[in-house]
């Protein structure tokens, strides 16, 4: 069977071992240096992954950070991006180091990237540059996307994700490794705007968990003290907002229509720390106040986003290439990650 | 400044008064034959409508079904049905006898109809068909459409709403009487694909909350008790569904991705009746048991939906003008209301 290598044993890319494992393949999972002690615990009697609340198969080859050797890529068809955006720099340099060969890369890490001081894109174009550094041809790269609860892939609860990349059969072929019952999975060639839409709805995500809080008797925390139809028109505006953002970042705008988009976006929005973020926003905290209180500590996956955006925006509004009337979540989003300035919402402005 | 007759005054046909009543429109709102008790509460000193728990607008003309008279109806620019479906025939035989002019027919009233034993229609053209009887003019129809909980309108809370005509300058006109700080109008002159898109979400809405619980260990109450996954994966393909049945039955595509599509699902998931029956049958309820148990005496707009849409389908099924297949949640719902057999979630159709 085939030989998958993930990079980075947090809850993400232990659970997508998950499938894969089931479908005998032969599986090797190398924990950041930040994950001795999950490493550690999965490979105690119980197995049990602490972030996941389930054992892990037993099939699985568990590597620490600093054992790692070229004998654990040795022969791998895959190598899989496991980490989470802070981790994404320590795993490209080891893949550098490590794999002579080529494998697939595919990736669950998802972020965007800012070069040249001035230009936003996704992350395969930058991952592909790092990699292929003075080689011929590029990495066939598979983006994992899709609504993932990492925790219900590993308990075996229905999930359906979708893999991309530029040449389909490639994402065919790993289709075909992971594809369980409890684990389907759609393909599309769309890479870029996969990756654009997985990036930016946690940025949006801040934006509608914002507007369900907004007012003095709102707390946001459950449905009866929530802003519903403000939400509502949030969820939807900025479902358009995304698909604008994905066709300028050089994905297709039907992406975010899509289970990579929409379906990401729904689950994303339901819980998590984006969400978190949102409803101390829209319950009048600066991003600043927040970060140093409630979410001290915590990475905000949608600020990472909203930094990197502003840095194309600001290129791509001077230039005319986007209008900032048609963004007008986005605007504000920025505005207070960047400014730290009040987030408002603005149901008029669409 | 425009008269405005509003049919019904329950929390959705009261609520809608707020605005236009704000703008300083002329407002008669009528009680249906069961709605006796909340006139009775809103012509009490507080004025407070029971199901909305404020006070409505002194400015508001409050007419008991009993005491409907022609004089209630003169002048009128605007008369709204406000009723929920099962009220709708009632509303139209009054619009009959007493409208004998031709005002702008509102509806926020939804619903599919069934015509021949075996075409599924949007409500607009049997309203129209009612209505102009005899008449050389159809009837100018404005549909109501987005995310509205009734309570947040009438407490002022931000609002974006969308009116519908095949005559875009209705639409606008209407847009005029009800826009305000807190209620944002949008128009389009999909008037046909608002009102399927409106019907048919609160039949996908009890699809995506099945999803939610099931398996045995969910119950969907909470949502570290939902399937979250499973449900966005539902969530996505519930859009792609709705926009094949928009299109079906006449309107456009595009409606289900905006507000009155996308936004009135992800507020009607969230809360209500067609939610709560979704949670029963996920958890392995037949629609039977749900409605004679934890439902029971309640109107799920959602079963009314599938019975009507079922008519259609048949026939569509039957032509090749519809396929199956493109339907999963469509036709296991349809299936669980019509044969009342268990829906069972099924993400590997799609």
């Amino acid at each position: 069977m085939a030989k998958i290598v993930i990079m980075g044993s947090g809850v993400m890319g232990t659970a997508i071992a998950f499938p894969a494992a089931q479908n005998d393949c032969e599986m090797v999972l190398i924990g950041s240096p930040l994950d001795d002690h999950l490493i550690d615990a999965m490979a105690g009697a119980d197995r049990v992954h602490p972030g996941l609340g389930v054992p892990v198969p037993a099939s699985i080859t568990l590597v620490k950070a600093a054992q790692m050797s070229h004998s654990h890529f040795a022969g791998a068809d895959v190598v899989l991006l496991g980490v989470s955006s802070p981790g994404l720099s320590w795993a490209l340099d080891q893949v550098s180091s490590f794999v002579k060969f080529r494998p697939i890369l595919m990736m669950v890490t998802k972020g965007l990237d800012v070069v040249d001081g001035n230009i936003t894109r996704t992350l395969p174009p930058m991952i592909d540059e790092t990699l292929t550094r003075g080689l011929a041809r590029t990495l066939p790269i598979v983006g994992v996307g899709g609504p993932c609860i990492a925790r219900e892939i590993a308990q075996g609860l229905p999930t359906t994700a979708v893999f991309a990349s530029g040449n389909l059969a490639v994402a065919e072929e790993c289709r075909t490794l992971f594809q369980r019952p409890d684990y389907q999975v759609r393909t599309t060639s769309d890479l870029i705007g996969l990756e654009a839409a997985a990036a930016i709805k946690n940025l949006m995500t801040i934006g509608i968990a914002a507007s369900w809080s907004a007012g003095s008797d709102r707390d946001g925390a459950s449905p009866a003290k929530r802003n519903m139809n403000a939400a509502a028109a949030y969820f939807q505006q900025a479902t358009a907002e995304m698909a604008i953002l994905c066709h300028w970042l050089g994905g297709q705008r039907e992406t975010v229509y899509g289970l990579a988009g929409l379906g990401d976006l729904f689950v994303t929005v339901s819980a998590g720390r984006n969400s978190r973020l949102g409803l101390e926003l829209g319950a009048g905290a600066l991003v600043s106040q927040a970060m140093a209180g409630p979410l001290e500590g915590v990475t905000v996956e949608g600020v990472e986003t909203g930094l990197k955006l502003a840095v194309g925006l600001k290129s791509a509004f001077a230039s005319g290439d986007l209008d900032p009337v048609a963004l007008p979540i986005v605007c504000a989003l920025v505005a207070a990650i960047v400014e730290d300035t009040p987030f408002k919402i603005q149901p008029e402005a669409f």
